[in-house]
């Protein structure tokens, strides 16, 4: 196998790019705005408006609410936010939208600071529902029904999910089966585990259902395909129509999940969202995609921003917990110093700094991938919103970019959460320092919009796919064309910082310096292609087994997928970071950024220490400096906690807790 | 510093050591009935007893409640425990107990199988309020409100922790002043700060308070003492008493949590719980134990069966998650073979089977080890019931060996149920499948009862006080006369199945084998020991540093200490599985159980791998057959899950969940 080097130095794009080297006085007073307006990232003005113009009220707690009473509070809070605006922006400007699907998600992620059930259903509505009309429906659709479906005039909701089929949407149950003769689909579902569940909606809101069914015409099957589905008129449920409550939750109270199904319903023909497929009035089916397998991954990647959705507003969720979390710590004193008698500030232990302070810096880092992410996604929805189709290879690095963003925000928001939680002990698990709801709400995200287990090791497949690729086209056009730097941007999963941050690699310091950033992404790069590599190899020898062992061999190797998906996720993330340093033209807050990156960074290595130790990528020596380099760390930034948060930009009213009154 | 050998072979206590290796065939049917007694342990009489009479109601949902519902749900079902009986086991029988605390505490670990509202309020009469009386009092605090509070008559609550003081309950700072003209004590709570608060019972049911406040008596401050203090009478509260309500809690919201304040309420002389200390009529103090720190640590120490019953009933909620998780693993199929058309069930996945069978097997481990300590417990706890004192360092070393468990079987459920939660996925998160309550009610579990962070640091300077104490003897005695055997027994926390386990580990097979029991034992062992004696060489440094200096260094060592806990903890888990497969006589289950140990520390190897490896304590190669060896038991163990779920003995209407139906 060939080994593949890192990619040559690329253009810089910014000038700023030493800024990370520079010194800076550590006294010197930091100027918060630039620190917030860089991790506001490339939709600051939309983040900023809905600081200034979100009423006050849409931030009320809603901890102690019932079932009923959190939907009514959440409804309400909708129509506010329709009045408010912000949702319209992701939708075709012609028909009421304002062409900025970033903006969009950005607004999205500001709703994350409050309760997430609004989130969730704003997210519902003008998401999942209003997305799949702008991005599976043609001019039809978005003439009938985008401006109401604004306008909160239509409610809907996304009906994909089954009971018996969440991860494998292909092999949902429910049926559309085209009549000619009336020239209608008829819609239902054949037995109970095909009935549509936890649908955000369907409970009691939803005037009409974006339905996923299997589309059988002319006595074929054609996969997947999306209608639209009323399913009440004049207040009353139409008939054959069934909807069931999925009741109390975990948490996300305000959402109204419920099940549908449907028994022989009959919609017209134009009822299909037909960007991608159509059915003729005879019956005859066409697709400009000519696979079922492509047309299908093209329909799912066409809703592909719910999970960037996702990611952001578990990232803004985390970042209230982590301010409720470091204050409350920074003003909690408990037990004396040995022999002394003023009592220590719990901020000050090293123990709670590690716990804090490092998924602290990881929010940071996860902040900048995200922007990054939500860059790519801008660009490729406006190719989208404007009836053309982006290039195809961009857009499965996007999906699998936006896979791995959802996988490692909603975990470390779970994880993050629960800390913070534990780090207040019991005022934590009283409801009024918000930090229940704040972990019961983001609890689902880690198995919604693609369960994460799943996710990973699509993301990791895609690297395979990627890998084998590269080699295939290496055979044909002969091994001594072979550029490793073409072969990791493409194999790597190239995202839009790598070529910034080859420069910040290639000018890094000594290699022997663990603040070094060359050398730290180099560790992680090292990590994601040796992982990667292997994986192959035993990939290629597991599906060469014979048929009946093939299964249990491929199975053998989840492990290895999910550990693929991971460290191509850490090396794109720490990257990020990187890249945004380089982009700061602020050398204070670069200096202070640099070290938060540095936390990030080495702390993750200490946590993976175990692979690098393992496969002699670090020497034991070197594991116990990056031990002592994670502590000397949350020494220097503990100070420097009020900033850090400050960057977050959250007004103080929005925290919501008891404990940071 | 001088290298310490493992323990040389100490004579066998059971005849069953060697059917640990006895070879067994693997499709002989299991005598499941053995396996549940064996997990049972040594109060499984009390807990088949729970199993027979417990009535259906206890464990009908209580997942859609709102906050007064659940609290009167609770109540009633207190009552129906309070004549179904069990909690009086704990209590001297000269006053309607049954002289068996081990009992008492399985009765506890029994309601954990159900609503942990019920345990917790159950927990708080019979546990914190009943058990204060009993450990703390007198004769004269016994036949006064021994017999109301087990027929609960009178209802009373358990008034340690305050808003401003949890972990370091020395700080508190409510205060109980003896006024010599009245012969009466004067409870005050001169801040807020100084509340009471999250005190169970305190909300709305307590009729009285065990009311821990600083004692000052010929205006001399002696430390905290326990005051019982009447609340209400006649169902009004008395003057000077005041009570808040902690509202909406994540989970156990059965409980009526609260906060107290006193405003210079008067209770009798006699109100001092005076088993450790008293105080005459004109004001003189008095004590059996010198110093105020011991006398301290005395009566918290009378009261470690909290964090006994806490860990058992930690580890009942988390069976009950384990299951509802593995049978819908086992039941749900997902994505079809590459190429097939069947659908594979979840759990034959490999990702599946370690995120549920790995936490299966500690889930085993943690339960062998709670037997051992409730073993322990109960005798110590009968010395103490027959107004005796134990042998403060077997105390000490009981002490020690809660906090471990405690800290262990916590973690573990926050972990392992909140794993069990994601492989549900939606079905998890809807409170129906009741995996929601059993995350809310846990959470808490890892903060109360001394906070887990802090708890494990406690284990780690017993340890290094242990440590310590044996080189100082040693300067005594001569070097000569240091005996490994004896040292090691001692400074490394011997449990009660120590001496049983030296017997398997000189027995081992060959070293090379990752089964060897012995093998994995000298791991563990190893890695306690290295940490240890580094840490304690660390500390010496840090202690001799200047005064300003001191904080900071030894502040440095947290995140060590804590390793040093975990490191002593998994240990002694360890060689309790061993010990309970070397006590088993059926060679089925042996071997059930030996598989199901491998799995358990082999996978704690693999997550520990990175201190392995760093510390040359590992080769590269033998980390990679580890992670092998766990895939490999865990495809071995996957047909083996039912008799598993067997050994755990939960009948199946106590699952109260829609999934397992």
């Amino acid at each position: 196998m060939t080994t593949v080097e890192l990619p040559a130095g690329t253009p810089v794009e910014t000038p700023a790019a030493a800024s990370v080297a520079a010194p800076a006085d550590p006294t010197a007073p930091l100027d918060t705005d630039v620190l917030r307006r860089l991790l506001d990232g490339r939709f600051a003005d939309v983040k900023e408006q809905f600081r200034a113009e979100a009423p006050d009220h849409l931030f009320s707690p809603s901890h102690d609410l019932t079932t009923a009473e959190h939907r009514d509070v959440t409804r309400a809070r909708l129509r506010t936010l329709a009045e408010l605006g912000g949702h319209e922006l992701g939708f075709s400007s012609r028909y009421g939208g304002g062409d900025s699907p970033g903006g969009q998600v950005a607004q999205f992620e500001m709703l994350g600071f409050g309760d997430a059930s609004l989130m969730i259903k704003s997210g519902v509505q003008w998401g999942l529902f209003g997305g799949a009309v702008q991005a599976l429906g043609t001019g039809r659709h978005h003439a009938e029904l985008l401006g109401p479906l604004l306008r909160l005039e239509l409610v809907g909701c996304f009906g994909m999910t089954e009971s018996g089929h969440g991860s494998d949407v292909s092999s949902i149950g429910t049926t559309a089966t085209y009549d000619p003769a009336t020239r209608e689909f008829v819609v239902h579902t054949p037995e109970e585990s095909c009935r549509k569940d936890y649908i955000g909606g369907a409970a009691e809101d939803a005037d009409v259902a974006v339905v996923f069914a299997q589309l059988l015409t002319g006595g074929e099957g054609r996969g997947v395909h999306a209608f639209v589905v009323p399913l009440r008129r004049d207040g009353q449920d139409l008939p054959g129509v069934w909807r069931g409550d999925d009741g109390r939750k975990m948490g996300l109270n305000g959402v109204d999940n419920g099940r549908l199904a449907f028994d022989h319903v009959r919609v017209p023909r134009e009822a299909l969202l037909n960007r991608y497929a159509d059915v003729a009035e005879d019956g005859t089916y066409s697709s400009p995609i000519a696979s079922a397998n492509s047309r299908f991954f093209t329909m799912l990647g066409a809703l592909v921003k719910g999970r960037v959705s996702v990611s952001g507003g578990a990232q803004s969720q985390t970042k209230v917990a982590l301010e409720i979390a470091l204050r409350y710590g920074a003003g909690r004193k408990q037990f004396k110093t040995p022999g002394g008698s003023e009592e220590v500030t719990v901020l000050d232990y090293l123990a709670h700094q590690r716990r804090l302070l490092v998924p602290l810096a990881t929010t940071y880092a996860l902040s900048f991938a995200q922007d990054e992410l939500m860059g790519e996604m801008d660009e490729l929805l406006r190719v989208q919103l404007a009836g053309e189709e982006a290039d195809s290879a961009r857009q499965r690095a996007f999906e699998a970019h936006a896979a791995a963003m959802k996988v490692a925000s909603t975990w470390h928001a779970t994880r993050t959460i629960q800390t913070c939680r534990e780090a207040c002990g019991g005022n934590g698990f009283l409801a009024d320092s918000r930090l229940p709801l704040l972990k019961a709400d983001t609890d689902v995200f880690t198995t919604f919009e693609g369960d994460n287990t799943v996710l990973l090791q699509l993301v990791a497949k895609g690297l395979l796919t990627s890998y084998a690729q590269q080699f295939s086209d290496l055979d044909t056009l002969g091994m001594a064309r072979f550029a490793t730097k073409d072969f990791i941007s493409t194999y790597a999963g190239r995202s839009p910082a790598a070529s910034l941050v080859a420069d910040v690699v290639e000018a890094g310091r000594a290699p022997d310096d663990l603040h070094d950033r060359a050398w730290q992404i180099r560790m992680l790069t090292d990590r994601e292609r040796h992982v990667v590599e292997s994986l192959a190899k035993r990939m290629r020898k597991a599906r060469s087994k014979p048929e009946g062992e093939r299964f249990a061999a491929i199975d053998d190797l989840q492990d290895h997928l999910l550990l693929a998906g991971r460290a191509h996720t850490d090396r794109i993330v720490a990257e990020a970071f990187a890249a945004a340093i380089a982009r700061c033209e602020d050398p204070a807050v670069a200096a202070l950024l640099s070290d938060v990156c540095d936390l990030h960074v080495l702390a993750l290595l200490e946590a993976e220490k175990g692979w690098y130790l393992e496969h002699r990528r670090m020497t034991t020596l070197r594991a116990k400096a990056i031990t002592s380099a994670v502590n000397a760390l949350c020494r220097k930034l503990r100070p420097r906690t009020e900033e850090l948060l400050a960057g977050f930009g959250t007004p103080r009213h929005w925290l919501g807790s008891r404990l940071v009154g």
